[in-house]
C-alpha cells in the first residue's frame, strides 16, 4: 500500500511577523492522520505572489496532497485565489451556488452586500468548488499530475467546516493508504531522562514501524507510540501490547492511558466517584475554572470558583481571618487552608481546592520567595496541603501552578498522596 | 542596505501530527522583526534525518539566517545535534562549561545524573556554543558561506532565554539591516469588507513600502500597517501619519491604536479611571478572570470573580432569587442583572460584569435558543444589559462571549454605549 504524504502551506504575513499563532496546521494534521495520511512538511509564507508560487512549486515536488490556508478574504491583501487560478491555468467565473450562499449570509445578518463580497463568489473554472457553510469564501480543489491541491480560508472554523464536509470524504475515496495509529501514556512526577532510563530495553525492542516520542510539559511527560501498518486490527493489537508493557513498567507515575488534557483526566475521576468540585483561586486567577469548564461534561461535577484576587475578597467572601493574614501572610499554608474551608462552606462540593501564590517579583513582607505557591484540598477525610516552589516567569508560573494543582487534585481524588 | 531574510525550521513529529501547537515560531519572528530581520518562511519537519537534512539544504538556498528548534533532548527521538555535526563536518566533543552547568542543574534539583544527561554536554567542535541558562541542552551557532545557522531546544522558555541572551546580540552586531515597523488600529463592530470600503482611497494611496493587512477575530478587526525603510525616524513619522489618517476615518469603531489583547485595553481604561472591576461568570467559566489576570497590572484593578457554574451557586452565593430563576430562567436579562447586583455586593467594585448563557445544545425549558448570552454591567450610574446571539460551537461561543463581554465593558467604561 502506498504511503500518502501531505504538505500544508499557510499563507499570511501575520504568521511570519508573529502576530498570529498557527493553530490550523495542528488540527488539519490530526484529521489527515486519522485517514492514514502523514503530514511531512508544513510551510508558512507571506502574502506575496513569489513566496506562494515558489512554495507551490517546491511542495508539489514531494507531496501527494497539498493543503493551503489563507489569503481568500475580500480585502486587498488576499491574493491566493487569482494566483491559484493562474498557476493552474484557469479563468475566474461566478459560481451561482456560492453567490446565492453569500447573499443569504448578508441577508441573515441584515447587512448590505458590497461589490467586493460579490467577488467572493468568483472561482477558477478549472477547480471543484468546496462549499463553505460557515463563511463567504469557498474552498477550491485542483488536481494536477495525480496530485491534489486544496485551498481554504484561514479562518479556523470555516477551514474546519470545509475539511469535514468536503475534503475528508473526497480524500478517503481517492486514496487507499497506510493506517497510522497513536497511543499515549501520560506520566507525572518523573523527568524524561529517568523515564527513558527505566524503559530503555523496551524502547530498543520496538519494531521498525513503531516509534516512541517523549513530550515533556509542566511536570508531566507524555509518551506517544506511533505505529504504521496495513492491517488496522493487527496494528491496534500490537500497539496495545506495547502500550501496556510500557505502562506496567512505569506504573508508579502513569496517570492516564488516554491523551487528554489534565483537567479532563481530573474530570473523569470526579465522574467515576460521583463527586463535585469547588475552587478558591488566587494566583491562578480563574485559569483552573476556565480549563475545567472547557470540557462539556463539567456541568455535572464543577460547581464554581471563588476567584479572590484582592486580599479583601479572601477575608470578606471566603472568611479568611485577618489574624491569619497578618501573622502568616497571603501566601501560606494557613491562608490556603482557610480559603479551602471558606469555599467549601459557600460551594458545598465534595472536593474543594484552594490555591494562593506569589508568581513573580520580590520577597513579600513575610519573607515568601517569588515562585512560592500553596495548595489546599479539602475533602470528606480532611485537608491535604502542598507547597510548590516554581522557577519561571509570571505567566509560566501561573500555568505551572494550574497544572500542579490539577495533578495534586487527581492524586487526592484517587488516593495517591 | 541589504534586506536580511530568515527561515525557521521547527523539528518534531509532535508538530506534524497535531499534538503540539507551534508557538515558538511566532515569538521568534517578533524578536527578529525588531532587529529588521524578516522571516520569509517557516517550515515544520518530523524527527527523521532525511526530512531535516533536506530542509537544511532547501532553506539555505534562500535565507541569510536559519533558526532551528527542537530535537536536542536526551531521548532517542532527539537527533538534531549529531545530524548538524555531520552536516557541517565537525566532531562531537565535551564542553566543560556546559558539563558543569548540567551537573549544577541536577545538583540543585537534587536528582542523580544519568549517562544520557552527560551527553547533553557534548557539542560539535565547529560551532559556537550558546549557553542555555534555563535547561540542559545548549544552543549551537554555525556559519557557512556567510550564512548563520542557529540550533536551539524546542522547550519554549529555554529557546527564549537563548534567543535573548545569545542570539539577538550576535545578530545585531553581524547584520546592519532594514528597519521594519508595525502600527495597528484595533476596531470593533464593523466587518472587514466595510472597513475596506471606507478606507479604500487611503489604502490605494499607500506607498509601495507600506502594506496594510486586515486581521478579523471575534467581532473585531485588527488593521496592521507594516513599513520598511532605512531611516527609522523618518519611517516612524510616515507610519504615524498613515495610522492617524486611517484612525480618523474609522473613528466610530476604533478602540485602540496599540496592538494589545482586548483585556489589556480594558485594563488600561480601568487604570485611567482609577476604577476596580468585579465579575460574576457563568458560561465563560472563569475565562474572563483568567484573561484579565494575564496582565501584570491586574492586581491594581481586578478584585475577583464569582464563577457560579451550578445554578445553586447563583442562588446561594450571588443571591439570585429562586423566583427570577423559575420565571425567567438562568439565561435571562433578569438573572444576569441579579448576578451583577449580587457580585457587586460581595466584591464592592466600581464596575461589576455578570454573564450567563447557553453555549450549545438545544433550547432550554424557557425557550432560550443555544447561543443566547446575557451580559449585565453594574456601575455607579445604573446597569447596562445586552443580549448576544452567537452562532458557533460551544468552545468558540465561550471565547466569543468572553471577547464580547470585554468589548461591552470597554464601551460602558468609556461611555460609548
Amino acid at each position: 500500500m502506498a504511503r500518502i504524504n501531505a504538505s500544508i502551506i499557510t499563507i499570511g504575513d501575520e504568521l511570519l511577523i508573529g502576530q498570529v499563532i498557527d493553530t490550523n496546521s495542528a488540527w488539519i494534521a490530526q484529521r489527515l492522520n486519522e485517514l492514514g495520511i502523514a503530514v511531512e512538511r508544513r510551510v508558512a509564507v507571506g502574502d506575496t505572489t513569489t513566496a506562494i508560487w515558489n512554495a507551490l512549486d517546491e511542495e508539489l515536488k514531494t507531496c501527494d496532497v497539498l493543503l493551503l490556508t489563507g489569503g481568500l478574504g475580500p480585502t486587498a491583501d488576499d491574493i491566493t485565489k487569482p494566483l491559484l487560478c493562474k498557476y493552474f491555468g484557469g479563468n475566474l467565473v461566478v459560481d451561482d451556488k456560492v453567490l446565492q450562499h453569500v447573499k443569504g449570509i448578508f441577508e441573515r445578518r441584515n447587512r448590505p452586500m458590497l461589490e467586493r463580497n460579490m467577488k467572493q463568489a468568483e472561482v477558477p473554472d478549472n477547480c471543484t468548488v468546496l462549499f463553505n457553510r460557515m463563511g463567504t469564501a469557498p474552498g477550491m480543489w485542483f488536481t494536477k499530475n495525480n496530485k491534489v491541491i486544496i485551498s481554504m480560508p484561514g479562518v479556523p472554523f470555516e477551514m474546519m467546516a470545509i475539511i469535514e464536509d468536503e475534503v475528508l470524504p473526497r480524500l478517503q475515496k481517492m486514496f487507499v493508504s497506510d493506517v497510522i495509529q497513536h497511543r499515549s501514556i501520560i506520566t507525572a512526577g518523573e523527568g524524561e531522562s529517568f523515564l527513558a532510563e527505566r524503559i530503555q530495553d523496551l524502547e530498543e525492542a520496538l519494531p521498525e514501524h513503531i516509534k516512541l516520542a517523549y513530550l515533556p510539559s509542566y511536570g508531566m511527560v507524555r509518551l506517544r507510540l506511533t505505529g504504521r501498518g496495513t492491517d488496522s486490527l493487527r496494528l491496534s493489537k500490537e500497539m496495545q501490547l506495547r502500550q501496556e508493557e510500557l505502562a506496567n513498567r512505569l506504573e508508579h507515575c502513569v496517570i492516564s492511558l488516554q491523551d487528554l488534557p489534565l483537567e479532563q483526566i481530573v474530570g473523569k475521576s470526579l465522574v467515576e466517584k460521583h463527586a463535585t468540585l469547588g475552587l478558591a483561586e488566587s494566583c491562578t486567577g480563574g485559569n483552573l475554572a476556565h480549563l475545567l469548564t472547557q470540557a462539556m461534561g463539567a456541568t455535572t461535577y464543577f460547581k464554581g470558583s471563588i476567584v479572590s484576587y484582592y486580599t479583601e475578597i479572601k477575608e470578606q467572601v471566603l472568611g479568611v481571618s485577618s489574624q491569619t493574614l497578618a501573622s502568616h501572610g497571603v501566601v501560606s499554608e494557613a491562608t490556603a487552608s482557610e480559603m479551602a474551608k471558606g469555599a467549601a462552606d459557600l460551594l458545598r462540593a465534595d472536593y474543594t481546592l484552594a490555591i494562593t501564590g506569589l508568581l513573580s517579583g520580590t520577597k513579600d513582607e513575610h519573607g515568601v520567595e517569588p515562585g512560592t505557591v500553596w495548595i489546599a484540598i479539602k475533602h470528606a477525610d480532611g485537608i491535604f496541603t502542598k507547597k510548590l516552589q516554581l522557577f519561571y516567569d509570571r505567566l509560566r508560573n501561573k500555568e505551572m501552578a494550574t497544572q500542579m494543582a490539577l495533578l495534586y487534585l487527581w492524586r487526592v481524588i484517587n488516593g495517591k498522596v
